[in-house]
């Protein structure tokens, strides 16, 4: 066996999944646990992405005809009670404001008082409190469709947490849309659901699955629940996004209702959808390695960190010139529409420590730079998606010229390994005992290592499906959309099967 | 007396201006009431408007070296009672969350449940909370400054809420930073009044006093307050933001300690600093009218409304292919660093109605369009600064061209227009009983009439202070920063001072 290579990920993926992903976190500067049970902090460094996340979705709501608005954090009880599938799905974890005051407690503390006369449910998700402005909003068919989408954060009292991937608060968007028929609002949970997976793909550079979800993991009150999944690099599968058809159930509990064309009243047809935070967990379970984060360059915080190598007092000035000309000429080269953002990384530690500092946080590119590189006026740099000895030099003007382009390269080349580890590990299987063995971990200390996505037939039960999660903790991801027809048997109970599905463990 | 001029909005400024406040944010579509107790609704054209006040507001933040980030909602009870005159300011009037599930009552209803072991506190500004972060974040001199800005919701349970301007749940940002040096924190603080003022001058249009608030009216646990004090147009001040030197009283209490150059273990110095959608508030008041909003071009949602009117069928197709040309063309151009952003309305309204409509949301610019102006090559448009009759041609391409100078001067005059309506309600007053009468509405029937805003000396003594609060509802805005000193006789008790101070009736 070959000498263990150090890295900056301690332990490695392979050595401890789990704990990797919170060393990634920690020593990327990305997130924090707070003092309060399940929420976290978001620190500058993933705020920045979330803030480069919000920026591009929010153009394609936008582009697809949306507007943003906010709604109360709070919603009645009542409220929350009008749909019955939808309190029953929210209502065991959930966050309630009763006190609106704190005064002495006679013992030199606060005890809560000014008992609220109905309780107030902080929102896990929207549908009920936005429902009832749809309900004054909407008169007309002229007033359709309405199309409303919502940046807000939103709380679900979760039992176990992770950074990211399940917290109590967590920041997401939400849309909310009511049309007059329903064809519309099929159209446009589709629509959204596309948007979702362009989004995911050319931007966050993660391939993803689309399809709709089985009755069972279906949004509490809806019709169809569409879904994005995608693959993280222990091979289960990761939930990044949902879109919601949801007929008419809100429309009726919140009374949403216009007069259509022929003067006649009707219950609208309403749709939701949204993704949140999860998505930085899904970048970085999907890109970084054993040495840290990988950002693919359309939504890092910066591209470029430009590290000066300065030897001695001699030489301060020399360099200092060279780098911050260097880091003004990079600022005014545009990539993806928006200028290159450059960190000149001048802190009082070796140029070495800098680098590494650069490529546990995830930055695309860092260039290394002393007296030699200028005097032959070239760059010496490394990519994020290459090895960090693997580095290279450019003449300036070319490095300069070329920045788009090798910020191009890197997304493309994230989005590729992604994509070829994915395939890799999903697999057609048809037999009931090739599925157990894919999904059953070959290391009884590594239980996260198994098959990946099967591809397998189901008949469409209930029955089935929850078998196959006792069997195997595994689950039905999604049925995907414009798969073809393909005639087998179900790999659980061998009935007649039209389509297959695919299986998988999952966050 | 000349005939009533009929207006939008009913009733007028001078009829009753709280209901005027209140009709000109309904026929603007900018927010609603919820049905939630004081929490108020945002609509897409209110929210457009807060858009772009975060877009300049977050661009002037990260040019002065800040970072977002994001901190849990909820504080701890214990967190929330480390500072004693913080939570004393705050513990009467917060949403508190003290249960985590519903469950069945066994009346067919739910019931709160899941009682947790320690109430948590909606966030009504998170100087604890972030102070707990900022106490692992700080560990060196290295380490500070630390510039942090937070987007976030907030809640204070209020009991008399006003759309904008008093709301249980409002929008805001919060700064918070801390630094090793109190000169530091005092530049700081100071830099940041100053960004406010320039924003609320260059971008609202709104004129601004800055300076530092009395000690009753302090943050609760500041050591100083300072803000900008604007004037609306019922001659009342409202403050539009405000910046706090927080000493070390919440370094002591939350623990953010730093090793300084000589190895000593210190308190870091902190500031606080926030607006909120209350400046959607001012806005209204500062600028519009009795046809409805004004907005200033800089903070529009969209800049110009093209509406084209169309006599026949037969005129359509030609009316539609110019004013979609000239709206494409109108977008291409570049006004305060951003595409134009351009409206056409095409609703099935008169074209007088949908007019009206534009002139009720404030656009800026609204162009009538028909066949004749077509023939012309001309464009007739109004100008929201201007009376609705007040309209004027020009070539399309002399308006295509002048299209930003055109909003820069509407900017302008919005702007010279409440400088001068503050300027002339704002007068020295020496004498006691002058100072009165300024204060003492002219029509019982319009307790809000009075006269603006009084420089008045004042001894610093809060006895004095209070009196004047008590006698006429008159509270100190501020103290002018750079006001220059000048001996004189306290309004209230005529005992020596040697400076004037800002008095006014408030929001």
């Amino acid at each position: 066996m070959s000498k263990k290579v150090r890295t900056a990920i301690e332990p490695t993926r392979n050595e401890n999944y789990a704990e990797w992903y919170q060393q990634v976190i920690k020593l990327a500067d990305l997130a924090e646990n707070s003092d309060v049970r399940g929420c976290m902090i978001i620190k500058p460094w993933g705020y920045a992405i979330w803030e480069n996340i919000q920026k591009h979705l929010d153009k394609m709501f936008k582009d697809t005809g949306h507007k943003n608005a906010y709604f109360p954090i709070f919603i009645p009880k009542s409220f929350f009670e009008k749909e019955a599938e939808h309190v029953e799905g929210f209502a065991k974890e959930c966050a309630i404001v009763t006190h609106s005051r704190l005064e002495p407690d006679g013992k030199g503390g606060l005890k809560v008082a000014g008992e609220l006369a109905e309780p107030y449910i902080v929102r896990p998700t929207s549908e009920t409190i936005i429902g009832a402005s749809f309900a004054r909003w909407v008169n007309s068919y002229r007033d359709l469709p309405l199309l409303i989408n919502q940046w807000a954060n939103v709380v679900r009292w979760e039992l176990r947490t992770r950074l990211f991937l399940r917290t109590a608060e967590f920041l997401w968007q939400e849309g909310h849309t009511a049309h007059a028929t329903e064809a519309e609002a099929w159209i446009e949970t589709k629509k959204m659901l596309d948007v979702y997976a362009d989004f995911a793909e050319n931007y966050l550079a993660i391939p993803v699955y689309k399809g709709e979800k089985s009755e069972s993991e279906r949004f509490p009150g809806a019709v169809a629940t569409f879904c994005i999944e995608a693959m993280m690099q222990d091979k289960k599968a990761l939930q990044a996004g949902t879109t919601h058809f949801l007929g008419q159930n809100f429309a009726k509990s919140s009374g949403i209702k216009f007069q259509n064309k022929d003067g006649e009243q009707e219950f609208a047809w309403t749709t939701s959808w949204g993704v949140s935070t999860r998505l930085i967990g899904a970048l970085i379970m999907a890109h970084s390695d054993d040495n840290g984060m990988v950002i693919p360059p359309r939504v890092a915080p910066a591209h470029v960190a430009i590290i000066p190598i300065i030897k001695n007092a001699e030489e301060e000035d020399i360099v200092m010139d060279y780098v911050t000309n260097l880091r003004d000429e990079l600022r005014d080269q545009i990539y993806d529409g928006h200028n290159v953002e450059v960190e000149l990384d001048t802190r009082d530690m070796t140029f070495s420590e800098r680098s590494w500092d650069w490529i546990k946080h995830g930055i695309p590119i860092r260039i290394e730079l002393g007296l030699r590189d200028i005097e032959n006026d070239t760059v010496y740099f490394g990519r994020r998606d290459l090895e960090p000895k693997d580095k290279t030099s450019l003449t300036r003007v070319d490095f300069v010229n070329s920045i788009g382009s090798i910020l191009d390269e890197i997304q493309g080349s994230l989005y590729n390994r992604a994509l070829n580890f994915r395939n890799e590990n999903t697999i057609k299987i048809d037999e009931r005992a090739e599925f157990d063995k894919f999904f059953t971990p070959q290391n009884e200390n590594k239980p996260e290592i198994h098959g990946g996505f099967a591809q397998a037939h189901w008949c469409g039960s209930i029955e089935c499906e929850e078998k196959i999660k006792a069997d195997l903790k595994v689950t039905i991801r999604c049925i995907p959309e414009n798969a073809e027809k393909e005639d087998g048997k179900c790999i659980c109970c061998g009935t007649v099967s039209k389509q297959r599905v695919i299986f998988a463990k999952s966050y």
